[in-house]
Formats: structure tokens, sequence, C-alpha cells
């Protein structure tokens, strides 16, 4: 089956692509910028241009979407820019599987809830997002939902929880934390660090987008999240473990989403799809990785 | 106090100037396109030009942001260009009133809510926008409350009611009822014409947008809708009392929301805001400037 995996410079893509062609898929990569994953053909395209998307999705069977703009905090400074990319550039995908009749995965995000009315959160608690990340990639669902009913483009959603693994953004609060503590600098926990989510790795949502491009599910949204609750001061503790430092605590960073239970019952039963990796050795793999890199 | 009307070429746009012109407001347009109203300083510009937003924006204190794509059939065949005028103009709209220190007005709509869980509708209701237009929509408004709150932007959002009255759009089932009944030709009543909305006056939704702006509300969404509830029948029964012409029944559009009840109890409460004009004095004034503009 031919897919094509946009976001392929990003952190989540690359591990999608290798599940991809692990599972026998033949692969093509869409970026800003080239990739080189051998046995994958790199397209170069801009998700905003759609005479650019319509080209790479024209030539798949089915599109795993994952570019975006996915830094929280460029998002809230630059709105605009999450929205082009996020809404436009979805749509404009939506538009191209429409011609080509290509199925769509998308990766939202479980922040899509907003508030919790009551938890843990499952597919049918309201969506009130609040922030220009979240906003935006709601609405990317909602559009590619709505070209499955209008223009009959078979399309689904994973609802990731916070993921995380080797390749992760140097600004990501696992990245920040390791790379203070291996350099002796104190961590800085923002808010009381009681806070926790349910890092999700990687690897796990690379199957889960593998097994979603064979899946026949329609206009479904998963929650693709793993069961374990960390706290930030969990994973600071963690960190400290391995490379001891001063642990230290600021003013909360105004955007961040508040903890909240997540369930995802409904991926496990339609389909067949459950976190695996435990959260030590993931994060164990990940400062492996750092260290090795230098 | 200094107002910028965005979407000043379009139907609604115009009876928002007027009605804050009478209110002592100080207007100036923005659109695509020039506009010719006495007293108002027409700015040519687009809504995706994060440059022409600023400069407009930068001389006023409140923003009626009006402008979108608002045609439904239009959206749903261009979702790209819905998502980028109505989210990404949105966000342009929010950057340069952060900027500005200047409050905003958002024209949002009651199709955010989906389909109904309960009725009527209130502004508590989930919002589960199921069409390119509504979907777009409701992403700008929720743009806006992120400003609200990330950046300290004063705004809020009237979710209007079908809005009709002198100026409506000729693709509009008004209008197409209207001059089709004109001409002698039949009426075409897509579906079985029970489908009733609670059309909405422009003079009614010109006044709530006038008040709104001398409001104190902030991230507030309320609900501006007419009370009466109008089925199709009764509309094209009313249009075929004054031009006498044959009443036929075709399929539903795709697209087209189901009915719903819609409660404005919130707007009243708050804004002080009621729906004034009764249903057959609106039409029969916008079926007398239709025959007399010939």
């Amino acid at each position: 089956m031919k897919a094509l995996v946009t976001g392929a410079a990003g952190f989540i893509g690359p591990h999608v692509i290798d599940r991809l062609i692990a599972d026998g898929f033949d692969v093509a990569a869409f970026d800003l910028q080239e990739v080189d994953i051998p046995g994958v053909r790199s397209i170069v395209g801009d998700l905003t241009d759609a005479a650019d998307v319509d080209k790479a999705v024209s030539e798949v069977e089915v599109v795993c979407h994952i570019g975006a703009i996915g830094d929280v905090y460029l998002a809230g400074n630059e709105p605009a820019l999450a929205a082009s990319v996020n809404v436009t550039g979805t749509a404009n995908i939506a538009v191209a599987a429409a011609k080509a009749g290509a199925r769509v995965v998308y990766a939202s995000t479980w922040e899509v809830y907003g508030e919790p009315e009551y938890q843990p959160l499952d597919e049918n608690h309201p969506t009130n997002p609040d922030h220009p990340y979240n906003i935006t990639k709601l609405a990317g669902e909602s559009m590619l939902f709505a070209a499955d009913r209008l223009h009959d483009v078979p399309t689904m959603a994973l609802r990731l929880g916070t993921a995380y693994g080797v390749g992760l953004r140097a600004n990501s609060v696992f990245r920040i934390f390791i790379d203070r503590a291996r350099a002796g600098e104190p961590i800085t926990i923002q808010g009381d660090g009681a806070q926790s989510r349910q890092f999700t790795h990687v690897r796990d949502i690379a199957r889960a987008f593998s097994v979603a491009c064979r899946s026949d599910l329609r206009e479904v949204a998963l929650n693709t999240v793993a069961p374990e609750a960390i706290s930030i001061k969990e994973l600071a503790a963690l960190v400290v473990d391995r490379f001891p430092t001063e642990l230290t605590f600021g003013p909360p960073r105004p955007g961040d989403v508040p903890p909240a239970a997540v369930s995802a019952t409904r991926a496990a039963d339609l389909l067949g799809w459950k976190a695996e990796v435990p959260f030590d050795e993931g994060l164990a793999e990940l400062m492996d990785s750092v260290v090795a890199s230098g």
C-alpha cells in the first residue's frame, strides 16, 4: 500500500515512516525540507500550497497527516501561522484526498477537550480547545470529518497523548530537563510539578498510525494515549536520578494545559491498539540517545 | 469611539456601519473592495494579509469582525479558502488587536453547535460543527477567546441567527425564491420544507453589534437570534402570496443544517438585546426592495 507521511522531518513523522516500512508500506515523505531515509521518496512541499499537496497525495492510497505547527509556544505566539498550516494545510489534504480517493489518518491531540467536565476524558467529552495549538488541531480534525461526509473521503483521527521518545524537539520539557541536568545546571519545574501527563511513546504512536492506515474505520476519533500518568516532578526525579543536579520551582507557563485523565478504551476496542512501552524504559532509551549524540 | 468594520462590502457589514454611525461611532470600513458609504473611510485590504490587518486595526478602539467566507456552499467547495479567510484572517485580527489594544466583536453563528443534544440550544451546549463554514467560524471564535486569555485582547462573539434583510446575497434562499416567483418560474423547495430557521433581521443584528462594541463583556459568546421559527414552506408561501407562482419540491441539499430551536436568553440577560423586527415585516421590506431595484 502506498502511503504519504506529512511532517516527515519532524519528531513523530520519521517514527511513523519506520513503522510503515517495517509493515510493508511503500512510503513517500512530505515536508518543507528534504528527508533522507533509505527506501523513502522525499517530496519537498508546503502544506499551505494546494498544488504541492495535490501532487504528493495524487500518488498514494493513504495519508498519515502529521505535519503541523506542533510547538505549542510557537502556535501561541504566531496564531495565524498555526491557523494556516494546521487548518488550511489540512483542508488542502482533504481536497487532495478527495481527488485521489485516498484515506487520511490525522494526528490530532488529547488537548482538544479543554477543561474536563468529567474524567477520564473519552471521545464523547465535549471539545473546548483553549489555545491556538489545540484550536487549530481540532479544526483540522473537523475539516477532515466534514470532507468524509461531504466528499466521501475516508478519514480518521488519532488524538495523541503527549509524545516522547528518541528525536524529541530540543524545547520539549524532556530535552530541557535532560540537557540542563547533564550540564550540571538546575532543573526548573514550572508550576508545582504535580501536573501529570499520560506521556505516550512515539513507537506506540507509530504503531497506531500503521494499524489505522489499514483499518476501515471512518469519521472516528480515538484517544491514542498511554495509561500511565507521570507528573512533571516524577519526570524530573527520574532525570536527576541519572544525571544528579538541583531541582528548583518557577511560575507556571501561560497556555500550559492542566492535567486530566484520558481513556484509550475506544482505541483498544475499535483498533486493537494499546500503548506497550513502559515509561521508565522509554525515558531511559531517550536519555541513552541524548548521551550517545554527544 | 473609533470602530473598524470588516466585511464592509458584504451583506451584514453595511448595516452594522449604518447603525454604528447612527450611534455616534467614527467608522472605517475594511474589505477586498472599496466601499462608498458617506462619512466612512474605506480601507481596501485582505484579511489574510497580516500587514493589511495590522494597519487598519492600529487606528481603532473596536473591531466588528464580520468579514468571512459566509457563503456555506462556497465554503463547502473551497474549504482551504474558508480556513484561510475565517481562521487565519481572524488570527490576524486577534494579533493586530493585541498590538492596538482594541476590542473585537466577532460575527459567529448559531451553526457552531451541530447536532442538538438538547433544545433550545443555549451557549452551554457542546459545539460540534460539521461543515467547513461552521467549523472555521467556530475556530475563529475560539482563536479570539484564546487571544483574550493569552494576550489580554477584549473579545466577544455574537452567534448570529441566519440573517436576512435588504441587500441579501442573490444566492440566498430568500432571493432565489423572490427572483423566481417574480419571473413566474416555479419555486423549488429542497427537502420537505418543514425545516425551520429563526431568521434574524439584519437591523436587529446591527444593533447587537453596536451594543456589544460598548459592552464590557469579555470572552463571552451570545446567541443573537430572533425568537420566531419560520419553515421554508412558510417562507415560500409568503413569497407566493405576493408573487403568485407554482411550488415544487426537490431533494435536500448536502450540508444543509437541520433545524434546531435556539435560545437568545443570555443575550437578553447580559447585553439587553432582543430581536424586534417581526418576520412578516422584514420579509415585506425585502420584497419591496427587490421590486424597487428592478
